[in-house]
């Protein structure tokens, strides 16, 4: 029997207020999120969705579950409001077969989920290689009545749905009369009983890259379908959380369980989870008017909205400083002070790591254990991440004290010094995934000191100073750094 | 128009000889390489073929060509002489969904394959995603006559295919009596007209874990259709070359065959080239007897077959030893020798890199190019690469010659000296594949390097040599390092 460390609260989305979360199976998760479309490069705030909800399935991990996390990718492509696929746009674009288009960004989303220090779900299947999954999901909704076909598409009744299992826009807020004020003149909407209807199946134009057989058209299956189909094979008709932007629960998420409901009749998830918006400098990010960055300039500073670049591991700790459920405003400012913590943090578990205390006393254990039980207890507050950050950074203050003698190290237990490292550990590397980047750096700076210590060899052997020559040649030596005295200088090499 | 910078002739197994090789569309490669099936950790023999095939798809790019190089990943699992399905045998053992299986051991290839620096393909599909592919293949063969229907599965008809089209066996050199007199009691061989038939659809058992809807029945894709499906989906009906290891060849590519002449009418590749066995000490690979290693075993030295571990690098280096087409004895004095001639080569790379010539003469000129086209030719040879690696060591002996004085590196025009450099780099780095080992052992390094800086600096301090404490502190503040002197003694980070 597995034990489960926390009981942890999260937001729904669907009830609007925050909710113990009780797994359908105790002590198993089954998970899914919206993964990326793999058109294009992956944007910072699809970047803070995916970082968001991996310290969450960390967080549920380190907790005790065992966890089934789903997260997909979308290669088929959204049916654009233009009635375009974005696969297919992006295929003209690079002049390649849609399927290479995927590759090549699914290498390069991977890239940066790895960049960032995500750790990979479970399973990651792609839309198109579930179309007989989908068709089928079809063809139950057609059955149960709560689909048409028109012209060799299938479209969702959403009317007759709102009015046979008066649940439609339970998740958005949004009824039906609202979509029905809102709703424009999109392509095939002729073909429309009504204009909050949504394809679930497109036929597909000559022109139109990847399409495939159905018992309709051919074609290819409409945005929403996915998801539903691919949560439904791998983690049953109901399971436990279902995540996603905040920009998915209206129409995509929507649709989603409508389609669930439709096709087998229950909601999919118990708990549905959003990440909130990143801005740059308070505005919506967008290529349009130029406010916009991407992860690549980031990191290299080349940006006129950024003084200087920064690394992967301080733009997640950035990230961290604010709860996933709120907008995150991205600034230098920020980037700059983001910058600074993190350093303060790695340096704080370095000095962490050196401390050792005789345990003369244990009058500073209340205050280091209050502190770690309520960074824990941040955690299962809904995984307030800024919160539990703020305690972890009441104990990197304690930690410099006990350094610095500001507090007498002697008064640690043996116990509570252990707990404080073992836990510190626990959430800064296990739970928000950071790693200490200051490695990167290496081979530039072993360059620089191999050039340094080559320069003071040299100095020492001209003074005769055989007692630091020798020194530096027992040490390489141990090293297995071979330095090579050649016409051209000195050059050195690992053996 | 593109310009291809080599004639290249390669052994074919179709036709049993070597044939120049002419792409179906000028400056086009379209190539399809079995991939792994992910039910376990991939196999070192394994790791050969798809190193082969990455050398090869790399000298392709360097001659010039565009190339769609699509490699699949085997997630449906083969259907084994027991009948049962190998990723659910995996799925049993580990008590996972079939899918997080697969999912499990396609990101441990894929990080295997980026231990060995391989380039990714272009395409990779799943053979689970293409069962709509697959079903519609199985039903033009049945259109077209030559496949049969029993309780639910779907036998391809090898005596009428061999009758009609008289190519069975074209590419193993069987013939249908030899298969006949072969032919054991494999489990629904009774439910076969003729023991060579062979199953394109089977009926899933209840028990079956991984199964789909088709016509016939709930079940899943023979063995071998998967790759006849995708390669005819991404790169048509008949393209430029198809590859895997040698164990393939039969039953797997000659069944691709006859789907694919079955189905669309026509052979799917024009040049079939295959990578021979890797043995060890002589014998098979086989977990039966003990005589086996495994990648991870390797780079440990954990394992009673090495005396030491070895770099990724030198294994693969050993690999390029020998031909693809040859069998490939891994012996630990075999390694031992990669070791010294891999390290050999990247200390040569640095040498070449610090050549300087005043090019009084060009006398030396000749040998060098010669040399340097025959590493070449070598490659456009059925890709030798041992033969092309001698003439490089042949290069590595005139690069020390001329760092040595015993060959005057002023008789090396400034022209084939920036050759050299150049096709150096291309053969070794870009072609081969290798990079340079020794950055892995960084952090260590660096580490120690430190120690003997702070250690040196303290020892200046005591002695008043103002000199080199000055000079160490100008250098780190360089290299952006900050040294901290605290209670506990010295500490170190990066700013």
């Amino acid at each position: 029997m597995m034990s489960i460390k926390h009981e942890i609260t999260v937001y729904n989305s669907l009830s609007r207020k925050k909710e113990v979360f009780k797994p359908i199976n105790e002590g198993f998760i089954g998970m899914y999120v919206c993964g990326p479309t793999v058109y294009s490069d992956v944007h910072l705030g699809n970047v803070r969705t995916f970082v968001s909800f991996d310290i969450m399935y960390r967080y549920l991990l380190h907790a005790g579950y065992k966890i089934r996390y789903v997260r997909n990718i979308t290669d088929v492509g959204h049916l654009l409001d233009d009635g375009e696929d974005r696969m297919s746009k992006g295929a003209k674009k690079d002049k390649l077969e849609p399927m290479e288009v995927a590759q090549k960004y699914s290498n390069g989303f991977h890239h940066m989920m790895s960049i960032f220090n995500t750790k990979k779900p479970n399973i990651e299947p792609r839309a198109t290689g579930h179309i007989l999954e989908q068709i089928e999901m079809v063809q139950a909704i057609l059955d149960n009545g709560l689909a048409y076909v028109v012209n060799g598409s299938v479209y969702f009744d959403t009317l007759k749905f709102a009015k046979e299992k008066e649940s439609y826009g339970q998740l958005s807020g949004r009824i039906i009369e609202d979509l029905i004020a809102e709703s424009r003149e999109l392509k095939n909407q002729s073909e429309k009983n009504h204009p909050s209807d949504f394809a679930i199946w497109m036929k597909a134009s000559e022109e139109h890259l990847m399409k495939w057989n159905s018992p309709w058209s051919v074609g290819f299956p409409g945005w929403h379908l996915e998801c539903s189909a691919m949560s439904t094979k791998y983690l049953g008709k109901t399971f436990d959380i279902h995540g996603g932007g905040n920009d998915l629960k209206f129409p995509h998420h929507e649709n989603e369980i409508a389609q669930n409901v439709g096709a087998c009749g229950c909601s999919p998830a118990n708990y549905w989870l959003h990440t909130n918006m990143l801005l740059m400098n308070g505005r919506k990010m967008s290529k349009s008017d130029g406010n916009t960055i991407s992860p690549d300039e980031l990191f290299s500073g080349e940006s006129p909205h950024v003084s200087q670049g920064y690394d992967p591991m301080v733009v997640k700790f950035f990230m961290l400083m604010t709860h996933y459920n709120s907008t995150l405003d991205l600034t230098d400012d920020a980037l700059k002070a983001a910058d600074k913590g993190y350093k303060r943090l790695m340096e704080a578990y370095k000095v962490l790591n050196a401390l050792e205390t005789k345990a003369t006393s244990n009058t500073a254990d209340d205050e280091i254990n209050a502190l770690l039980d309520q960074a824990f207890a941040d955690m299962n507050d809904d995984f307030n991440t800024p919160k539990s950050l703020s305690r972890i950074f009441e104990l990197v203050t304690k930690i410099n004290s006990f350094k610095e003698g500001h507090i007498d190290i002697n008064t640690l237990s043996n116990e509570t010094l252990s707990r404080l490292r073992d836990d510190f550990y626990a959430l800064v590397f296990d739970v928000f995934g950071l790693k200490d980047a200051s490695s990167s750096n290496d081979q530039a700076a072993l360059d620089g000191l191999m050039e340094l210590i080559t320069d003071l060899r040299q100095g020492a052997r001209e003074n005769k100073d055989w007692g630091t020559s020798d020194k530096i040649r027992d040490k390489l030596s141990e090293l297995k750094i071979q330095v090579k005295d050649g016409k051209d200088g000195t050059s050195w090499t690992f053996n």
